[in-house]
């Protein structure tokens, strides 16, 4: 696995070397508008040049950088984790939620909405030191499919957001998710998936705590939940990690409405993007009815707020890093 | 101001780059051991080896950076913009705390211990943007004496620490603070003082919240605490926004006692430092009594723990960045 994406990672970065820097777009509006804000906030001679220190480019994760139907990926990590737990102390399964979710029961944990959702990810993830929750997930995603359609989740990323994020960082952007998943979760995959480090994830997080174990300092994960990253807590978020305003901001449901504007309402140039899930043959189509991403105020705003809506079907010659 | 410092950060600079490193270290057991250990995880032949990526530095502020005496020096800030407030609306003075400390009645306020210094904090730091807030404390910092010594603020940041910083980028570690004070008074500072970005400022935080003002997003300082990065807060603060655990962390008091023993007692090589203030004539001499940067514990276990005590009267020619 850790293979094949260092060879993802290379096809990205010969691309971006190469005379098109985003060869899996298709030749188009949205194509041309990213490559034209890099160009011009990198140009010196520009009146908009951005220096490199203030380039900061902020995605979201679930639905922008990969999939997230038919529900997060997290959730299935925590569905398999509260079985294995289950498994070696039933006590463990306290609610109808619970018990639905460690048989399988999707339909019952759905219907609970965020809630029910939010239960699972508590009874699933607390009680572990951050350092064996990410190597649990690590272990786990080597060979995580898709229930749906049984990819590999490492092949669910977007080839060609991978593709962008290479070509910002050889314009010495520095490139940050921002995501309503949990910080630890995509960290553990982050470095291998898009070769973004620990410190350039902002997440949502559980409360932690300090403890010696054995004589050595770890960070305990505690059963509630600290922050969430999402809507008007992305702009919080990055205010908190980062401390500076970012100049792109990419971002695929209503969960990023604050982000994008936060983003493009400061002074000086910007770039709000929002990826359109249009693509039913090749992935998934979804916007203002979706229980998982839904898109809608952000369709209805996109125009008088400058944003770009990338539309899958039509704007992607590629989707899947994994083919 | 800035020229001052940018000067300051080319003679850091221009030290890292000859044959010794730290000019402003005298000869001696301390600068060995930064450099041997330096030296040793940046040699790719070294069992010891250590990859860029995780040459993870963590530095308190107060006491090991810049000076933390007659107090905390966000305090003083803190009291002329309460001052300021007051004068513009007298009522904000609610509490016996609020009004000894606008008529720069410090002994009644200090009297009333952390939780007094906390109050005032809240009370001049509170209903700002976090944009404005920095703008305010670059204002300040810009003509901010110390009243105790009269001397600029910006020029008690300690040179030998500026040439620690400065020898660790050139030798790709990432230097990162890691403050009880304020992450946005302190981000504020950071750049100009010690070249360090604001992502790379760890620091308490109060509750924060993203508002659309006159079309513009911003995020609200709001009047409640939300994370106090001290003690037991150090590692986790580190945990929640680096996401890795350091190699090399340097501190000045019981408050950074867990920050140490979190970089210290992971697997592969690291180092531990504590700065003594034990230089009356030049600095403040102060530890296991002190009111502020207490240092007990640290003294007592350094040894058990392989931590080094750093002599400011024995181990600094210098102390100063300015003189």
């Amino acid at each position: 696995m850790r293979a094949l994406m260092i060879s993802v990672a290379f096809v990205a970065l010969s691309a971006a070397a190469s005379a098109d820097p985003l060869p899996s777009w298709t030749d188009g509006a949205s194509k041309d508008a990213i490559i034209s804000f890099v160009e011009t906030v990198t140009d010196p001679a520009s009146g908009d040049y951005v220096p490199p220190d203030a380039r900061v480019a902020v995605f979201d994760n679930d639905g922008t950088l990969w999939a997230e139907q038919p529900v997060y990926f997290q959730f299935f990590f925590a569905l398999d984790q509260l079985r294995a737990r289950a498994a070696a102390d039933p006590s463990i399964l306290k609610s109808d939620v619970l018990r639905a979710a460690a048989k399988g029961d999707l339909e019952t944990v759905m219907a609970g909405g965020t809630a029910a959702l939010v239960e699972v990810v508590m009874a699933s993830h607390a009680d572990i030191t951050v350092a064996d929750f990410e190597t649990e997930v690590q272990k786990w995603i080597a060979t995580a499919k898709n229930p749906k359609t049984g990819q590999p989740l490492t092949q669910m990323t977007y080839q060609p957001m991978l593709e962008l994020l290479g070509y910002l960082r050889d314009e010495d952007f520095s490139t940050w998710i921002v995501t309503g998943g949990g910080i630890n979760f995509v960290r553990a995959i982050a470095g291998d998936a898009y070769g973004i480090p620990p410190y350039q994830v902002v997440g949502s997080m559980v409360d932690t705590e300090y403890r010696v174990i054995d004589g050595v300092g770890q960070i305990m994960q505690l059963p509630d939940i600290a922050f969430i990253d999402d809507k008007g807590g992305k702009p919080v978020g990055i205010a908190r990690q980062i401390g500076l305003r970012p100049v792109l901001a990419f971002g695929n449901s209503d969960g990023d409405f604050e982000m994008l504007e936060y983003t493009t309402s400061g002074k000086g140039p910007s770039l709000g993007l929002i990826l359109h899930h249009t693509d039913a043959e090749r992935e998934f189509a979804y916007d203002r009815e979706s229980h998982i991403g839904k898109l809608d105020r952000g369709l209805d705003e996109s125009a008088s707020k400058g944003w770009i809506i990338v539309d899958m079907a039509r704007d992607w010659d590629v989707v899947w890093s994994g083919n």
